[in-house]
């Protein structure tokens, strides 16, 4: 079992309170507390300063760089210049909290003191008037690797902003009419301005965020000691993962498994065992990760996305994943659902 | 563990071939081959004709009604009236074709006995044409529940061809720019017009086909005895079901179904487990289910899409399964992922 928590951009902050997205009064008293947190965003790249804290990983640390209502209530009063997502309140730790919270609760009314935030992105005029006063921060840009250096509470903020944010940017228009929309429910969805468009009939998922489904696979060799990894054109040299492919419409995850393993390396595959998964915020993928039982054993890549793919035994991949023996090999690093089924794998009846 | 393939709209006939999908030369031939099977859709219902096959099940038997290239070609000779999608070619059942496919693919160059399918969608006045001159067959409305009365191997194509057809139908224009776009590659992207339009520059998902994934969970009470059902307000009166919801951008599997749980119910929940999964086309939906085990038991439905929620108790949910005891209450049929979760549930550790 691979734990929860353990996968980044898994672990959140918040409890999103879907029900206030559309409480238009409650989000605005909220957004103008004193305590409630705002994220900055531009280009899709959030807002950061380096952590100053101990620095235990092989990467600089970096952390989101909060600001309150009062940094940001300019920008809040040019809504054309900005976007702005509800993303929650903070998760109320059990008991710390709630007893001091039921006395303020009767009289200052319903969770006045739950602490909310809002991601709040500008265009690039902003965004560069605000760098230049605020010089102790900047935003991550490319965003990665760079998104990986977060702590693993901000990683799952950045998860739920960033594709919200991404899709807003790309979905501007009605895709039904080609109208121009209006963002609603605190930024989860997008009504069209046409009164009489199509979009406003009928079951269908055109005015709500995208969340595109990918299987992510460890396959295994029928002797149970090899497992069979690729490399995209891209990837960096001597890098190799696990075989990964969107889930068609149609189609089960496990069908998916079987589909893209076969295109991509040639390879069949029989069972397949869902193990955990992982949202990944480019721009707004959920990651499927499962073990999945090879029946043949013959390479053949598809030359198109893969331009290799091989069975690593064992022995091979602890080489690897302990950086030992100068490996002329690597895998992605420990922030990739890949990474942690591989080793999942090597978890599973490993004689070490 | 509930069998992959007895979940219905999760078998299929087919074997997706998208590498032809860009294809144009290879897709041209398959259209015209007398062995080409064409399914026909209008308004996103399939053509049918009722089963003269035995009837086993409570319901009548439909079957999908396959035309070939020249029940066709007259639509074909109009693309602007129809949309046409490549679904794949029919899986070889090992061993019997094969040897004699090895001959003619020496002589008639590479898959030419390959069997293909394509879903085609006409427009109203083409389907009113198309049924005057067909009375054997009809189109299936309205789609639900009609459509469960397939075949379980029919079905698996029904999920895709209706899936890709609905994305088609809703998304006729580019949702960056507004500009009209142009299906390609079998049916499964689509371009923008405009050509310095953001959608043809970075990674982003908006020419590609629309999965939705929903978590559907089976909530176990923490007295193992008593699983949690609930009712949206438009279900028939006495139906109860497993709540279920949309996973939202940058969450878990598993944190989708604690927040839906507690959004609808006010149950808490621990522990999840994956189960399976069933694609439900309407319009392109990928039910993923899981067990959870609750860790409160307080109810407090929402109001909005739960009306009611209650705990049943193992003997109830048998009674219900079984139609025993003239119960009150039902739960969705067989051919619903739902229905298996809650049979899975109770053949877990039950002491019948
Ligand atoms: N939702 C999507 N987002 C991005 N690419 C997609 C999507 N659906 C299908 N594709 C295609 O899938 C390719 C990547 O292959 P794979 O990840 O193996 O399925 C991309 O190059 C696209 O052509
Ligand atoms: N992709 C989607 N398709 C349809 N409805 C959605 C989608 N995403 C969010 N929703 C919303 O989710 C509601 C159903 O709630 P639930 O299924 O419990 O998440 C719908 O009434 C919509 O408001
Ligand atoms: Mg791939
Ligand atoms: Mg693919
Ligand atoms: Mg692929
Ligand atoms: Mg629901
Ligand atoms: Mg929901
Ligand atoms: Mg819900
Ligand atoms: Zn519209
Ligand atoms: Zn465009």
């Amino acid at each position: 079992e691979i734990g929860e928590r353990e996968i980044y951009f898994c672990r959140t902050l918040l409890d999103r309170k879907s029900e206030k997205r559309t409480d238009a009064k409650w989000l605005n008293i909220k957004q103008k507390q004193p305590t409630t947190v705002y994220i900055l965003f531009s280009n899709l790249s959030p807002l950061v300063a380096s952590d100053d804290g101990e620095d235990t990983s092989q990467y600089p640390k970096i952390k989101l760089h909060k600001l309150s209502y009062k940094d940001v209530k300019e920008y809040l009063e040019q809504p054309e210049t900005i976007t702005l997502i509800f993303l929650g309140v903070e998760l109320q730790v059990r008991g710390s909290l709630l007893p001091t919270l039921k006395g303020k609760e009767a009289s200052k009314g319903e969770d006045d003191s739950l602490v909310a935030w809002f991601a709040l992105s500008m265009d690039a005029t902003a965004a560069d008037r605000f760098i230049q006063k605020h010089q102790e921060c900047y935003f991550l840009h490319p965003p990665m690797p760079s998104l990986l250096q977060l702590s693993e509470n901000e990683a799952g903020v950045i998860a739920q902003a960033r594709s919200v944010l991404a899709w807003d940017s790309r979905y501007q228009f009605c895709p039904t009419c080609g109208s121009t929309t209006k963002l609603e429910d605190g930024g989860y969805k997008k009504s069209c301005l046409k009164e009489d468009c199509l979009s406003h009939q009928g079951i269908h998922n055109t005015c709500y965020p995208r969340v595109d489904p990918v299987v992510i696979m460890q396959v295994i060799h029928p002797d149970g000691n090899h497992c069979l990894l690729g490399r995209k054109k891209r990837f960096p040299s001597g890098m190799f993962s696990c075989l990964a492919g969107f889930i068609e419409p149609g189609e089960t995850i496990e069908n998916a498994v079987r589909r893209e393993v076969e295109e991509e390396s040639g390879v069949k595959v029989g069972h397949v065992q869902y193990v955990s998964c992982q949202p990944w915020p480019m721009p707004s993928s959920l990651m499927i990760g499962c073990i999945a039982a090879a029946v043949s054993t013959e390479i053949k890549v598809d030359n198109i996305e893969i331009e290799d793919a091989r069975w690593f035994s064992r022995e091979e991949v602890l080489g690897i994943l302990n950086k030992r023996n100068q490996s002329a090999f690597f895998v992605p690093p420990h922030q990739a659902i890949a990474h942690q089924l591989i080793k999942h794998w090597i978890g599973m009846n490993a004689n070490l």
